[in-house]
């Protein structure tokens, strides 16, 4: 997300925190205190969203100085130091919440997207992503997919074409609803169908469907979609999605399919355990200045 | 959350989906399609975000017509309609993935807010949320827990003053902290104390404060911090947080304490299975004018 | 463009020129004028915005009335009335020069483009359009071209990838490029290339570029591209950029190439002549209470 | 344009292109490249938009420099270097098409103004705009006006009252009009009132308009009302506008007249064409951190 | 002011109120409650801002209706009803404090400046404001200038050119000042020049100033400067500032001048005391749906 | 106030007196003026805003400097400077009457506020403000109020639950309005009722309310009311409001009240003079560019 978006989205987020102050550190302390906060780990995890952390004290003061320990994309063990804030104590306490909400979040998809990514690993299948996101989050829960070893699909509504089954309810069938979009889409678009069942892959290989979602399709009805589509279509790509646990994934991956696409992994990834500790003292990177 | 805000964010949210238009439905459908949304549940849940879900179609086509079957708090089980719509099938498949987004993730905070409750029925300690909402959704997330049967702790920082460990760790200890608060904090705002031992217990009802989270103890000291704070302090409410499960929240509630709060109610609840399923027709609530 | 987001566009417009009211309008008129205006071609020309006008006379006031005489798309000759709006005069007063503008340069883009269409007519060569329209109005603008029978490119940045000269040059050239955007790039997206010459043109084709897009070509040289690549990749679609005019197009488009793009059609559209001519009285089509 | 205001148009105006990243870049490049980017004329032109160029890469990146080669309102000839940007290659080909966008578009419009200004030179009339300005881009075109040589009319419909012909059929011809003007109008604000027909322009000066705006009509009337004016109105502005095209704004200004308004300078410029070329490399000028 | 820009505003000060909801209503309402308020006036006041109460109630609620008993501009006296809204009451509630927040201070702007032009009726002067209005108020302040009888000066910095004591500093000297302003501004602006001494009265009519503003001055230096600028300059307006009180405002008047500014209008009026009772019931002007 | 919150609400105020530029100074000045503003009290007062007037230039340009010889809060009599702004004197003119609107309103309010506090000084009452703030500058004036010795009372609807007249009203009684809301607030929150009567004074008590609004009550029902809540319920805090003026406001702090509320320190606090005297050269703080 280029960082003048960001800094838009991360000024509401602060807003529903600080509109009317932080009642309990204007009450505490009445001026500036040195202090340093560390980033902990506190489960196996892998880090997302450190650029928003470091987007949330920047705002607030653009003399906090923010130290990276991990990557985006690493994983972290419980106990690891993720980074460092380092600034006027006060600013650390207003932003601790909402910079963490941010990175547990994001990291908690990135996390388990690699736990999906991991159970696939060596099949050539790809796990990606659906808009099954928070909204106002996608673009953050998408680069958090990324990181985690997962393949993005659609952005928006704008991207690809992808009949779906309540397209094809209202279309009348998925020839009709691929004729249609042929005639109107221009080049730089694809087209991607949703099949449930056998004949609508034929459907879907005849009017020329350039990717072909298997919908809620058992295993042996996956293999033999697989095995029609690579005879009969050699180019098109096949996806997999409902359903889709971090159980059977593997197997699902082994019906040799290119991609399977899961909403879990923006929907109801659980937020992962980091805490901030935060100390009195001045850490060697610096921020606030001496006077 | 006022319809003129919830507008707003609405707005925000289908702007994520939309900026681009949408290239399936403007690719298959060159005119209105009368046609009605049948929304489904597909597991057990407690109903929340209906209001969001009728806002997305409002703002996309004020002619289209929402009819609620099930009110928002109520449970549903698998199969059970929620709800309907019914206007311009073309507006019905742009607005379908973030009304259900909405949906799915508020009704999810309900659910799990819902099973925490039922833990602790006839206990008389109250389920409470916390700040780490979804950055964007705080309003939302809180309306969802209190329709799950839970209570709202601070909406922001400006709420009532709440003393953590950073706070502790800054300020020189629960005493010290508390006396600054007391000279300053204006009469309309409470005092809330974090306290992890009891030696903190007992500088928090010396120092006046209002309510005393215990955080992170075990049982034992649970019930030997309520023993203290009932004796000494009979006005002091009673909050306990961390690592608060649902297998052992109904302990937690039986050593007498007045909340329980729980994080995961809002960063970890996983979506709910819902869906829109569309059809051609016109429902009896009407949409869609019939030229 | 969605109705929610047109609004918001239009709000920003009618504040450039009303955020301190309508000097004029205030000084001579003190109570509602009942008024027609008559939406005037006064030149040969195209539809376009016919909804934005519209939206900006809503915006002023929800009872002023329009009636479209022309779709848009259609064709206007000098002296045709393209629609009338019917309200308070001092509304239409107030909304005119703001919805003319809109009006009259939207027109200009579909009316370009339709002279560009029309050159191509019979060659099965589609005219498309860039990104160089006016900041703030390219989702107005891409419609405008669709209404004048072109099609769209790129919407944005995010949408396939086009790796284009200095892409080409930072890569190090264009074989390095598309191997690099092809192990990265995920399902939903195509990838274009640009072509300067012949040689990049079987780089292209060997990197498995999608689109090849021939920049900057003399005619034999466009000739010579065709030929090599539905010889050697009957699958990929060819397009034509650089020094597209109305008297070349058509000799273009005769080479055989799929899509030929003019950046002419938003950069430099002169905008159409259309005027509107407000008279005291009231219309059949309504507006304006009767009190 | 205060640059308060400027930073949140482009803003707006990127936010179109990047609000979901740039795929081809991602694609290609995954860490910074060293470039220098040269502006580079390929027409005859007048520059103006400079600041909005540096504008939208400032906002990209803020270690991004921009040197300046002709300054705004200067002119340039095919092949000269306008000015060069340096920096992480990436943010150039992520900022090259709004800045260009921008660029071309405003300097398209100086230079249309310097044209029609050349042609009245030594007349003592003034070209002057309109506000058929490009909706969200007045201020910046405005000052494109400027840059040509032209002057600037109305900046929104706050100014001056400018009694036109829809304002004169709702009021009942020019004296009524300006008779209610002058009674209501305070102190800081001029009156111009529009006549199409010498019976209009004797009105006006009888009503006391401080401006006269002689609107399509023929040179012998337009002669005929300067004389007229000058005679028995001696302080009174003389303008005209309708009709003025690059080959008959010499012999409207031959007659005498003040200003010579010309809707096309914003509504018909066209871009003038103007190149962004990439290379790797640093500049003198500096950018991009060495690390 | 345009209705499209007040809600802007009234939004945003609404969301001051309410973007946290409404503690008190919410935990005593639990359903719709018929009610209706009644706008009296609790002292001598003129009324302003009605419009802009109007505006918060249907922004809570479309619903609503408002019944004016008096029009803006008109006085009230103590006990007098201005209005009555009529719908559910807790919406009443929620938006009392803020449309009163509007509408004591609007009327109270319009009650000083009536006070003003009161003191000057007869005299042939105006009473003008300043651009010493509240941030983010301005429009509506001046407005409710000009319901109490009193004119409006420069809305904003575009307006005509002021130049002031601050100017002359730098520009070295009146005649310097005026001859730079004299080459540059285009016809559509006048130039209003701030003198404190006589001889900047001559400088500033040698210049050809149109309105000259004698600032601070004593009233026989004020009769003097009259009679030097009718004199010579007889089209010249005259204007005074600086120490215009209610008590010597009409000696001011009495030396003949033009116009009479007066910052207290909008820095220092009073807010004027306005309730709203509210009690159970219906009005006869309808609101709140029967069911 | 947030510095990113203050920062959006000075954008949108500058926006209202620059959108179209500043006439006056892009008349007279076209190249950077070194020069120093000097900020002059010209009445006593008490300092407040100064970091909303270091906002507006900081706005227009990061190289102006401020400089403060007094603090927020610090007394200030005529003559004494309250600081200094160094940099292009065309920037100082053009943000001079926006900064200085906030500074002499914000100061205005300390300045009242602190005459209040003054008079009750060693009653161990407190002066705190109301909701009756200018729309928008809510957060600002409650700050200056802090600044003038006053407490804060709510900040907004969401903060502690005040039952008035009105709710009262329409929820039958204090009884009843108290019973639901001790029902089903949470525990964060207080409970402030209002009583007009000592028979309401005792339904509050019984109902539990911390805190006892005396509403527009004689000094003698005051007494007496004090004495019966000291009596009978201790805990609770006594606040006074209706009718507070300067000269009673010692008298009812007499009565041994806590609080006493005054919504004229916000809705009626007269502008304080101060001005910005501006001259050519350079300051020892610094700023502009010495190129």
């Amino acid at each position: 997300m280029e960082p003048f978006l960001l800094k838009e989205l991360v000024e509401r987020s602060l807003a529903e925190d600080l509109s009317y102050g932080d009642r309990t550190t204007e009450a505490l302390f009445h001026r500036p205190i040195p202090a340093v906060g560390e980033i902990l780990a506190k489960g196996d995890l892998v880090v997302a969203g450190l650029d928003v952390f470091q987007t949330v004290f920047e705002l607030l003061d653009p003399t906090i100085r923010i130290e990276a320990h991990l990557a985006a994309g690493q994983k972290a063990k419980p106990g690891d130091s993720i980074g460092s804030v380092c600034g006027d104590g006060r600013l650390l306490l207003k932003g601790e919440r909402t910079a963490l909400n941010f990175l547990q979040r994001l990291s908690g998809v990135a996390t388990l997207t690699r736990r999906f990514v991991d159970q696939v690993a060596g099949s050539g299948a790809r796990i990606v992503d659906t808009r099954k996101t928070t909204p106002g989050l996608r673009m953050l829960e998408k680069e958090a997919v990324r990181l985690g070893g997962g393949w993005n699909h659609r952005f928006h509504l704008g991207d690809l074409v992808l009949i779906k089954d309540n397209h094809i309810a209202l279309a009348g069938g998925v020839a009709n609803a691929l004729k249609e979009a042929r005639a109107s889409l221009s080049h730089p678009f694809k087209i991607e169908v949703e099949a449930t069942a056998l004949s609508e892959v034929q459907e879907a290989i005849q009017g020329g469907a350039e990717i072909i979602l298997l919908d809620n399709m058992s295993l042996p009805q996956i293999k033999e979609a697989v095995e029609l589509i690579r005879k009969s279509a050699p180019g098109v790509k096949i996806e997999v999605s409902g359903g889709v646990r971090l159980d059977n994934v593997a197997s699902i991956a082994g019906c040799g399919v290119d991609m399977i696409s899961v909403g879990a992994l923006t929907h109801s990834a659980p937020a992962v355990d980091i805490s901030l500790e935060i100390k009195k003292g001045r850490s060697a990177v610096g921020g606030l200045p001496s006077a």
